[in-house]
């Protein structure tokens, strides 16, 4: 593909992920990919839920407690989802086209979440089959992210595929039934390279790029309950919801089969004018109640951040934009330079608030609304 | 006339309307219109009110329902107002001089509203005659946007026109009993245009260019109760209250005839420091009490905020600068276009909320206070 | 005297007073007077409490009411206290040195004061004779701000005086037991004209220029309880107590003799990091339980907040920056200018907000907190 | 030493000490001691904490009481920790390495804190030996910091030459058990100057020239509770226990023997995303009751912050880096002045807010939180 970006790989020397982030927009412009990077960067309408998923953060302080004798070096990170045992409770959440960003593409992506300890959400949109994905790391551990289409053939297509390459779950993203209006996209009139197909939608013979689906636009991005247990039986495998951004529907997930379940606004991408996802948190861990894990993401970019969510009840976040910016910089090597920052951040938290292990963590942590009325 | 303005014909490319208003000033600018842009699109005072009718919407966040499995092609957007079809919540809310910004003036913005399924209030202090207005559309429905006078026979002549020339309801302004001060116009030393003058106010023979009304200031802009009552029966049409502002002028105007309450504050165009709309729209849609419909004005820019508003308890929501916007850059088209724009964005979002049409968004939709006290 | 300032006298053509202090300090700067300027704009400390004072205003929204028919030519503004019949609620705090931003100094305050059908206070700090002052228009009614010095032979001289010359009222200020410290004036390494002496100091043998009473820094500026009698008795007048900030004080001052409690922080130039005084007054206001007239300043500067503080409990409103911006730029009509231009403003936000007069104002206005925890 | 900086040896005027840190970051520069500049005035993270410290200042209000004759010349400060009597109740938190900013370093502190009547702390890191500091200003009463570290040799070490120095108290200092993320250090690959070495701990044969401590990292920067009892007997002398930021945490300190709390996020360095400390310490005064003496630091800029500190509980309040500032200025002359400084700003507040005391201060002063949820 004649696409240019980059392709380098080499480990990489962090600040802070809102500084990788500008590098990350600079250097895509540098390469004249100012609209992929907005693509990338941007959110819907007003951005004002881009904005407040990381601001909300703020709402809460962290109380610190020091007077126990904590020993430095028993700190550790340790997590598990669904018996999957990972070093970090910090995962990656599916987003399209990796492409975009580096020509390794979404192996890139898998080999480097894989060597962090963590595990990768393959998304729907992705630039290679989930054969050459899966192959490029055999030995790592994915979750496949689907959306339904109204095209069943296509449906079974993909979970089929899904399912043969090793999958170790479902992601089901429910979004509301549209597209969100990105107008940084809309202003640009961004679209994706014909250079960078989406290979597994291609693969399926109605559309020739996967690039196609964009246009025919009759995917349905909503769900009906009852999709659940369909799916579950379908592919055999645990099915979590993504999209969850109330205590209510993350009851109704459940109740329908829900074997986890995803909070997410998609980082601020689809609907403006909601709820940061840190602020539907303490509800939906309450609805949730310890029934099925909870994997939080929008909004994430310190550890001190991923400390905030797993003390309000999430048991891993997810990050969608922060490997991407790794991957363009470094490869798999940089997503993995990128899932160990995260990870140190939290753990000098961690042992900083008092609490070496994500199970104290949750259970010992106290965090103080920052605005009380009084 | 030769007052130098757009004559142009065309649909817009709008990303959305807060960046319309941005190159609505730049245009205006470029023709030497600076003062009229200003009157446009200032407020009265510090422009407090102007700036919170905008940003008071951000005070609520909607908390989206996703696990419906919602038909995206069900998603429409009628609604109704005293027995009359619309394609769209969103009407036009009655603004002086069309003429400012295009020489179609009100015709032009008479026929995009109809174009966009919409219903357009006409002001007083329009550029043509009610009778040219309305001959250019003739299948258009209006309403007439009405405040009293000192002179009883000027009243008269008013009212038995619209009556004559087919409004479908008498929209009676009461904003208190002074004009506002609008620093803007104080500093440019804004003065009507003598080439527009306000031709049904001309019509008048009292009024030779319907502008010496305007020095002549003995407009009632405050309304006695039982003066809804006369004109109900004078007109033998329905009549709206604009310019409600708490529950307990609701009451007293539905109590006294009102066949709906339109909250409004101009604007922000009268009285600076007072509240937004948004902020006082729970407190009149539970003192009404679906008595009668609720018409809310003033603050909207995007479809997100249109939503908020029906959720809240509007039944419609008017804009007022927004068309004229649309207006300048592309005449009749133009308007349409900015009222097909928010009900696009309108739709949007009921859809990435959850809901298809807007009984369920009035009836199921949960917002969230976003400044708790907790 | 050497000292050049401006000496013109015109009515002025003002937008607003926040523009007029902007232009007030280019004025001065041109004329090489960048210090005075600070010296008069400037608060003490960080200024937070100079900024709170006027910012705090927006902590509370006005609900008009606009159903009753109000009859417009009615509207007026006319107030009293102690007696004496005003044409406004806003009178004259008193200030220091009218010298440094006009010729006319005090005498043309009183003049332009009077001439607005208000009131003035002069201060102790005034850079003419009481009976110059006085003698400059002596129809006009004025108070006399008196505050205590350890020397009692001085105490004497001034309220004597005070009482030969007319005054009507003792305002005595109290404003904690230290000077402010005021940034501004420590960098400017700010110091009194010596060409600007207090005349009625100096005409106290002991302090030649009366300028010298700032470098004896004997004064007083905390009170006994029981001195407030003692100066009533001595003097036969009224006294008020300026400088209340809590329920507390105005309750102990009123016990102990006071005839009005004058509520204010004297612009923030005292202590900074204390409450707004329109955050103190409704507390105020409830103490005060209309035994004595209550006076506010510190922060206005738009007629809205003076309807804003009457709404809350004031009978009258005090400012003392603003007419030595209007005596800068057109002497005593200058000062008539500002003084009508705040009344202008109060009167439209009357009638806009539905009332016709300040006992309506007082009895039957609606404010909304705007920041309610909910 | 051929580290170049400062030795002058002066008074300074100083407006305020923010002002001085602008000024000191600016000389730091000018001698090319950018990264020394940031490691002083930076934080850990986003440095939110570090900007809350101070404008969390804001929540608190003073109301000032000023009717009850004060008299100006009965102001004063003095304040007592354990027995010993100071001027003033703010005194020098620990810092590291004041080699950095002036040649005089520890010992130039030392002696400027006694000629303000106030009490240093001497940092574990200090760059000259205890027998030096102290050896300067004998008669200066001064308390050691002290934290754990895994080799007891160097603990008993520290500790007793601080008992044979003469150390007056044991700081205990509390962090967590890690190293604070201070992004800027990271950025400017900050280290430590190997000409100025830590020369107490380069004492310790273990460690040539002190620095090494920092690469071998085996400090433990928490506690165990029954580790305070253990240094009180070894010592002989009082124990304080700093870095509390919470009830908890106080409680059990003092359940554990402390002497004293001394709240401190040790100015926003440590942990990032944690309560500003004046947010803490309402809780801890409760949780402590007045059973030990509470120091308060972190976000002390002005002496209106101290005045707040101590009217919500705290006995003394302990500052960083505004000695830092100072000693940078001018020597132990520099020291004196912005102690010096703060003192007339908290004098000058307490007069101003009616009480001339310390006790008056902390018994009859009103605060009032400045968002109330009304």
């Amino acid at each position: 593909m004649s696409y240019n970006t980059s392709s380098v790989e080499k480990e990489l020397e962090i600040i802070n992920i809102p500084d990788l982030e500008r590098e990350f927009e600079k250097s895509m412009a540098a390469a004249a990919h100012e609209k992929e990077a907005d693509f990338i960067v941007g959110g819907a309408g007003a951005e004002h839920t881009l904005h407040h998923n990381i601001s909300d953060f703020d709402n809460w302080e962290i109380v610190p407690s020091v007077i126990h004798g904590l020993d430095e070096s028993k700190g550790n990170t340790t997590s598990e989802i669904l018996g999957i045992k990972l070093k970090t409770p910090i995962i990656v959440s599916p987003s399209a086209a990796h492409g975009l960003v580096h020509s390794s593409a979404e192996s890139g992506t898998l080999k480097g979440t894989f060597n962090a300890g963590s595990l990768m959400t393959i998304s729907t949109f992705s630039n290679q089959l989930l054969k050459t994905i899966h192959g490029s790391t055999p030995a790592a551990p994915w979750f496949y992210q689907f959306s339904f289409d109204q095209n069943q053939h296509l449906n079974d297509f993909l979970l089929n595929e899904a399912v043969q390459q090793g999958a170790k779950a479902i992601v089901v993203g429910v979004f509301g039934a549209s597209f969100g209006r990105r107008e940084r996209d809309i202003r640009n009139h961004f679209d994706f390279d014909p250079d960078l197909p989406f290979r597994q939608l291609a693969a399926f013979p109605e559309y020739p790029t996967g690039l196609d689906i964009l246009k025919v636009n009759n995917r349905k991005r909503d769900i009906n309950p009852d999709e659940i247990a369909k799916i579950k039986k379908q592919t055999g495998l645990p099915v979590l919801i993504k999209g969850i951004q109330s205590g209510e529907d993350a009851i109704r997930a459940i109740e329908n089969g829900a074997d986890g379940i995803w909070i997410s606004n998609t980082g601020g991408r689809q609907l403006d004018g909601i709820r940061s996802t840190i602020k539907a948190l303490p509800e939906i861990a309450e609805a949730v109640n310890k029934r099925v894990p909870i994997i939080f993401d929008s909004g994430i970019r310190r550890g001190q951040q991923v400390f905030k969510a797993l003390a309000l009840g999430a048991d891993l976040v997810a990050i969608g934009r922060a490997p991407l910016y790794g991957l363009h910089f470094g490869g798999s090597k940089g997503v993995t330079s990128v899932l160990e920052q995260l990870r140190t951040e939290l753990l000098n938290t961690m042992l900083l608030a008092g609490v070496t292990n994500i199970k104290k963590l949750k259970n010992n942590t106290r965090l103080e609304y920052a605005y009380p009325g009084i």
